[in-house]
């Protein structure tokens, strides 16, 4: 019989912690046991699974970890950062979704589809990437395998659950303040707000997490930085701007990118269709293209809007689309403890 | 005495048109009289305008031009197309914010700021660019003079208003309906929608006007040729991907651009700044850059995250964010009368 294994999600209550908690009961996930961890005021709280079972969150405290196998973390870098020596010196593995150690030398950063394999070098910490890059590289992965990418421009358009409960929460409320004006768009859009640097209803907001010395946000260079690594492109050309939009769930990158060989268009499309976890959602004749709010709840990549760009040669946009709770976050969390138990079990047999 | 003229707003009830109304007045236009011109439906409406004037709309018919010097127009290009020829025939100017002629050879395509010596050329129609097109080459045109542009990439996040009052008023109405839920977030967004080809309330559309044969919207090719005719750059590399986001005015640019010369971040800094009615706020230290509702009801063009892109020499990222309404129609059609009324002068001086 195979080995089941003793998990806890830790920052079980957040829109990632619960996701993670759905996902391991869909797929099956060879669970013994399932801990859910967050801080003191989660408490003694009672949560139902989808599957009906029930769980009371713990707190997240170094001994907590005793016994537990494997832990999916989601409570931010700070809590990664001192839980994770506790979780290793245990015997645990915690997969990490926070971005704390994803560009650690030592640390692989792993989307299951794109680079599998780097989780044999694990030592105790394996990472989730950014919820924009995790889809990216998987689609960039087998173009630039095939035809070799020489450039990508990123334009991210990005859902405000990327910043937690409470950022839906106030996008719902912001906007319900301003419809009660007969003339929203003339209102002024100075309600309170916390979840972001200004307000989000009905605007943009051009920055995501704080500045870096070079005019660009953590969250562009994460995409960048983390893109190379899981490329395993350290030079790779890539830039990108990331914006925040009025959208509860999944985040949407035009992506323009340039190629070394001499590819097609059928090249492009024919690559796209063959890759797993990769939809082509492309028809424009009728309209058809991936669009957040339908492709909120689905598990696979989104692409349309796939076109030459006449402007360089062995040039292309396209525009994707994807759950970034799900590949973004809760469900590429899942693949990765899965690629690992699949590791275990060959190393043990 | 300078002379006055005679001036028609054909669409006068429509979102540009009204804001036409308000700009004359604002801008102190040389005008003599002011007809208020729309379809059937419209005929008889009372308009007072912000100065207090008291107008009736009268019915767009041929005979309502007899006398008429200059028709700023912005009913779309069925009724510019129909009433043009009856608008020249009468010895009568039309300013045109349709798509109809603007790519026609014999019309200049105007933004004043750039190239208000196409006028001269002129044989009765002058049109006005689209409403991204007309910011962005206001930027581009003294970058290009000083440096030379080699490649633009451009994606659009586009306010509803755009499409019209009605787009505006449905975005309201399908936004209220959705937020009755409890649950917004998780809630089905098929509302009933007649404004765009799929519903926008917490959503994202990546088309807008209809598709071409290449793949790209006609949207996106007004803006690479429309930006072409402008620059006088008729082979200019420049691609686009445009988006409608649920946000009432203004339209926002993710802009990529690279220049033939060697050129530093300062430089491009320093054209910005002198560059007329462009407002660099650029403050990444205070979280300042240019955020769509921020900008609605204001003349310039705001630009903002500007910084270079390490992944090609001598290239750069900017955020360009401008009232669509304004410099992106109304605005730049009355200051196309402007240059017209000083050309006029001119030659009779």
């Amino acid at each position: 019989m195979d080995k089941k294994y003793s998990v806890a999600i830790l920052g079980a209550t957040g829109n990632v912690g619960r996701l993670i908690l759905e996902i391991l009961e869909q797929r099956n996930f060879p669970y013994s046991s399932i801990k859910l961890l967050a801080s003191p005021r989660s408490v003694g709280q009672k949560v139902i699974s989808p599957k009906g079972h029930e769980y009371i969150v713990e707190l997240a405290c170094p001994s907590a970890f005793d016994g537990v196998d494997m832990v999916f973390a989601s409570a931010g870098s700070a809590v990664s950062k001192e839980l994770a020596p506790e979780i290793i010196k245990r015997g645990g593995v915690i997969i990490d979704n926070s971005s704390a150690f994803r560009m650690e030398s030592g640390v692989p950063l792993v989307v299951p589809q794109v680079n599998a394999d780097d989780i044999k070098n694990h030592k105790g910490i394996i990472a989730n990437p950014n919820c924009s890059t995790a889809p990216l590289v998987l689609v960039l992965k087998p173009l630039d395998e095939r035809f070799g990418i020489k450039r990508v421009v990123v334009s991210t358009y990005q859902s405000v659950s990327g910043a937690g409960k409470s950022a839906m929460d106030e996008l719902t409320t912001a906007s319900r303040k301003l419809l009660q004006n007969p003339e929203p768009a003339l209102s002024s859009d100075e309600h309170k707000y916390e979840a972001f640097v200004h307000p989000i209803a009905f605007n943009l907001i051009p920055q995501i997490d704080v500045f870096t010395e070079n005019g660009y946000t953590k969250e562009e260079m994460k995409l960048i930085n983390e893109s190379r690594k899981m490329l395993h492109r350290p030079d790779l050309a890539i830039t990108c701007t990331a914006v925040r939009v009025p959208v509860y769930i999944s985040h949407s990158e035009s992506v323009n990118v340039e190629f070394e060989q001499d590819v097609s268009l059928e090249d492009i499309r024919s690559v796209m269709e063959s890759t797993p976890d990769l939809v082509l959602e492309d028809n424009p004749s009728q309209n058809q293209y991936p669009r957040p709010a339908q492709v909120a709840g689905k598990d696979p990549v989104f692409v349309g809007r796939l076109r030459e760009d006449e402007s360089r040669a062995n040039s292309f946009n396209f525009w994707l689309v994807s759950d970034n709770l799900r590949i973004g976050a809760a469900l590429n969390a899942v693949r990765i403890g899965e690629a690992l138990v699949s590791q275990l079990q060959k190393v043990s047999a």
